[in-house]
């Protein structure tokens, strides 16, 4: 076991996409990643590492122009009407990406999820829909819905934990928040999390109605081997926020195989398995976000508290979508 | 009185520094604002306007690079202990400004307060002090604490909101947070929320000790003509957050001048009372802050939700201190 990480570390760990006002940033991200773009559109949809954008196959469909550091999404013509447009695109891309997958290009693909994930543009329109799989290929901004279900009696918070299957692809035996999952095109926040809490943690939709609507996290992660595949990817993340206080008879149980256990942390029990490193590390961040709103780390207790609270929530340079 | 304002609208009108990745900033920051530096140092304290920074007058204290576009203090020699070094400097600055008062060179500094704002450096150690009215000048980061009041009954959460007086220097008449005050060199945020308390809602220590911490809310304005004084000045703003719920029978009254008197508003109230522009604008922002993490705004009703609470976080681009 390593040293004790601070709360700051955790973030840094995290939300390790530099800042373009800093020293160690080393210029605009601009000129060091490819930009993902659509035909005809102006604005950077996610960030492309060098070797990444060279591996792409070059088709009629994907461009590539290394003086402007474009990767260029070309599906051609598509129907005037937005949803119809979207529509089209997510079609071509698929097809586009399918057979990138059989020429087994990407270590991440080998991870195909067969779930779609959505891509805005600048007036948060959905412009297209892409396999889950390949997001941190292209940079794009992934969306989650996280949950921390707690008990409370007078001062005392008790928060339900996961340990996520030893067998699990990603981040395997690390600890978890309390339900965690991602939002797929044309689901709502609300919705995934009523989903995913009964099949993460077999808590009925009568019981979840009563979460809370907390804010969202956002951080701009580039990926380690933890991850799985590829390194260095870019991975801009939003994730919703929701509290759930649960009557101490109310208890979480695994209802999938992405979880082996549920264990009830007192909050200090959960901050020595932060430290020691033992979550996985966005929801070490959720967490540490839960701490912040509830009055657990404080200006008087941590004394990176400023830089924290605005890392937590780091606006990301991409075009989102309406929550 | 204008058409409503929308939670968005809020936001641009206070976090209303241009972010350098989108279209209407024009080029990064430190291309059309001088920089604000200590001698000796790299790192920029604050952004200064060009015609501000012209009429600063040069002296053996103070110099004005047009070239590199920095406006330095030069303190001279100072003793190495860090914190005698930061005495030291207080007291030259303190000089400096003294002589430009009194040559009427800025209107801000007719609003002389006599109390001294920190300065803080890359490592969070205090560099200096400065006089309050000058913040604007030199677009240093000023820290404060504002705290919303309530009452809570099964469903219903009412807020406690006082009207600025009509003769105050800055937004007279407007709309205020329940306690609000900036933090002087030295303070502790816990501290000064307990001395703004009594001194403006006549909350005493015993009853705001149960005060939670809940964040903060950073946003970076350019002054217009509410705010008094020259107009375009930068002030990047770091708020500490707190909660604070209370029995009906508790009622904050004027302690000071500051407020006429306090309202309980309910949540529609005091949202009517946003859209139409009647509370000063950063507490409009901080109500806002506090729906979100209540949920009262979420992602269901407020289709700006994810703009929205990156933004009332902002990550500002100065060093700031420890908390």
């Amino acid at each position: 076991m390593g040293s004790l990480k601070s709360n700051l570390d955790l973030v840094n760990e995290c939300d390790n996409f530099p800042y373009f006002d800093i020293p160690s940033a080393k210029g605009l991200p601009s000129e060091r990643y490819f930009k993902f773009k659509l035909e005809g559109r102006d604005e950077a949809l996610g960030y492309v590492l060098p070797d990444i954008a060279r591996k792409f196959p070059e088709s009629k469909v994907f461009n590539r122009d290394d003086g402007s550091m474009e990767l260029i999404f070309k599906p051609g013509d598509v129907p005037t009407d937005p949803k119809q447009a979207a529509v089209c695109r997510t079609k071509v891309l698929a097809a586009y990406l399918q057979d990138v997958r059989e020429n087994n290009i990407f270590q991440v693909l080998t991870g195909w999820r067969n779930e779609l994930y959505p891509v805005y543009g600048l007036n948060r329109e959905l412009l297209f829909s892409m396999e889950r799989s390949a997001s941190a290929l292209f940079g794009i901004v992934t969306y989650g819905v996280h949950m921390t279900a707690y008990t409370q009696n007078s001062d005392s918070i008790k928060i339900w934990t996961p340990r996520r299957s030893p067998t699990k692809q990603t981040y395997p035996g690390m600890m978890d928040n309390t339900v965690a999952g991602g939002l797929s095109t044309g689901e709502r926040p609300f919705g995934c999390l009523i989903r995913e809490s009964m099949e993460e943690a077999s808590l009925p939709e009568a019981v979840v109605r009563s979460a809370k609507a907390c804010g969202t996290m956002t951080y701009f992660h580039v990926r380690d081997e933890r991850a799985g595949g590829e390194v260095g990817l870019c991975q801009p993340e939003c994730q919703y926020v929701y509290d759930l206080v649960l009557p101490e008879d109310v208890v979480p149980k695994p209802g999938d195989n992405e979880a082996v256990d549920f264990q009830l942390l007192s909050i200090s029990e959960a901050q020595e398995a932060m430290a020691a490193g033992r979550f996985k590390p966005n929801c070490a961040l959720l967490l540490l976000e839960f701490f912040v709103r509830h009055g657990i780390v404080t200006p008087e207790n941590e004394p990176d508290y400023l830089e924290l609270v605005s890392r937590l929530h780091r606006r990301l340079e991409f075009p989102m979508g309406q929550s």
